[in-house]
């Protein structure tokens, strides 16, 4: 997934127009330009205004689909970010959700994809969506981690966000066992098996993705306090810890259960290189807490780099105009892959 | 609840004595003498020999229970710290539990509860309990909260924990709707009665024993995203929302339910007196990571008032020595006792 020179190039896509998404990603492209070759996704009029009003001292490079599947990705320099037309069905009203743009922002993940596999764009980065746009345009989706594991193929993908707590601290990664499910329904989606893979891809993805030799993953429990020994459930013995065992077996430094309340201090993140907690409201709090919303949302398992923001469309941020959104989250989901593509690059020497 | 003197009178039992319970009671007592009249609750020798062998400047005064039964709590100034004697049944290992004083643990409980009642404490301060040595001496025992619930005729208590975040924020305080049951049974354990119960309770008490005139609850949601109207769960529809609606009509402000992945962020945060989590695991993450391990454990709902550590008895910890065991909790325990006794006073008055 290289291109010819040796400055990474990112594709992002810009997300639901009718949010903050355009804005923080001209926004985040540009402070990046200097150490990354962005390309947006996205309706070249649409960007090409909203950068416009941003600052008008912002550059565009329009590229075309056809141009880079003659010949890839063009050479372009540091003082101008790219961009590609996937044109919207419809003019955008900030705030505003419209069916019309469904599709469009369909088109620009696929465009993302058929780039990575072709080696145009060494990484995706995603703004935020909202899902409601797409399926009221007639097409069932259920997020773009879904999405991305679909089209590419891949049976599983985990879920982990990252982010700095503070200078000097190693970034704090929590990855889900489970992610968007009913509560009383994360007990029985937790098995032995499904537990031992999740690890897995956290393992395998730490070493390519993130250069890590000998990852070290710690593992909550389920129930509080661990199961207190069974006391206070019995995930713990039946389905962790035999987890647990299956991929110390495999070579893996996973260690646990944990209980949650306790996991979670610096005194023992300090030694983790990834968290792995049971299910959403476990492990994201702490984390969004802990990075003071400028945590990234990373997919494992993927045959491809890609991140996101942790946060959504924030239409009434949009609503009120340019300048009110924080751009942070995406600077960080940038920096952050980049830091990947390095990472897998040095691991494929 | 009052005693003669203005300054507080405090009821620290000692907790498990072959844990760290003894050695951060003495510690913490004696550094907040100045401010508070601390009598200890255990085996006078054994604390005697502990606190000599800490520091031999300590000093220590033995308090009889018949001459408390006879004028209350002798004044005694800010140079000592007392002891009343609840002989242990056994020789103490450190590190090494014995059900021969498991009973010696029930009676320094149960004469706390005979001072609070006859006015002789303003306030329980509880070093941590090991239950298995109780359960192991024939005693049916679930914890320090049910049992002081259970001998106070308190039909509902709720277990909240606080501590400070950094200098110059407000505290954070995170109460439960539920504390320790195993995961799968949470969704059922929450009622729209229960928990409009429990919310009833955190706002008379941070009313009464904390001085807010008009406390701000947050509540979070059951499911990841608080349910997404219905996507990911029902309970926030069916259960929670009708809790809240039934508080705010008793003139209650508490608001939600909120994503807890949202909720707790610096920005929101800043405006609550207390955040209300649905189950242990979803809470206390975050509360103990903000805290810094210096959380307090406080029992609402109580007819007096009760703080904690927010930690176990460290046997190991203990087993290692003295001198390795942080009171940085107990500390923070004992002045959150003497902040809310203010509080309550001045309520009273």
């Amino acid at each position: 997934m290289h291109q010819a020179s040796t400055r990474p190039a990112i594709a992002i896509t810009t997300g639901e127009p009718a949010g903050i998404g355009p804005e923080i990603s001209i926004r985040a492209a540009w402070a990046m330009r200097a150490q990354v070759n962005c390309v947006l996704l996205g309706d070249a009029a649409f960007l090409a205004l909203t950068a416009s009003l941003i600052d008008p001292a912002i550059e565009l490079a329009a590229l075309s689909v056809q141009a880079l599947r003659n010949g890839g990705l063009p050479h372009f320099g540091p003082s101008r970010i790219a961009v590609i037309d996937v044109p919207l069905g419809a003019h955008v009203v900030p705030g505003v959700l419209d069916p019309a743009n469904g599709r469009a922002l369909l088109a620009t993940l696929d465009l993302a994809l058929e780039g990575a596999r072709a080696g145009w764009f060494d990484a995706i980065v995603t703004a935020p969506l909202q899902k409601s746009t797409i399926n009221d345009a007639g097409v069932a989706f259920s997020g773009h981690t879904e999405y991305l594991a679909e089209k590419t193929g891949t049976a599983q993908v985990v879920m982990m966000l990252a982010g700095e707590t503070e200078p000097g601290n190693p970034p704090l990664r929590v990855a889900l066992a489970t992610t968007h499910l009913p509560l009383k329904d994360v007990a029985a989606a937790i098995t032995r098996e499904g537990l031992a893979r999740v690890i897995g891809i956290i393992h395998d993805d730490l070493k390519t993705k993130f250069g890590i030799a000998a990852p070290r993953i710690l593992v909550t429990g389920l129930n509080p306090h661990a199961g207190e020994n069974g006391y206070l459930g019995r995930e713990e013995i039946d389905t962790i810890t035999p987890a647990l065992e299956q991929a110390r077996a495999n070579g893996i430094d996973a260690r646990g259960p944990y209980p949650a309340d306790t996991l979670f201090q610096h005194k023992y993140l300090i030694d983790a290189d990834c968290v792995l907690a049971m299910y959403h409201d476990q492990g994201l709090p702490v984390l969004k807490y802990a990075t003071f919303g400028r945590g990234v949302n990373i997919t494992l398992g993927l045959p491809l780099i890609r991140t996101s923001v942790d946060h959504g469309t924030a239409l009434d941020l949009a609503a009120a105009g340019l300048g009110r959104a924080d751009c942070g989250s995406m600077e960080q989901a940038i920096r952050t892959a980049l830091h990947m593509v390095d990472a897998q690059r040095a691991s494929q020497l």
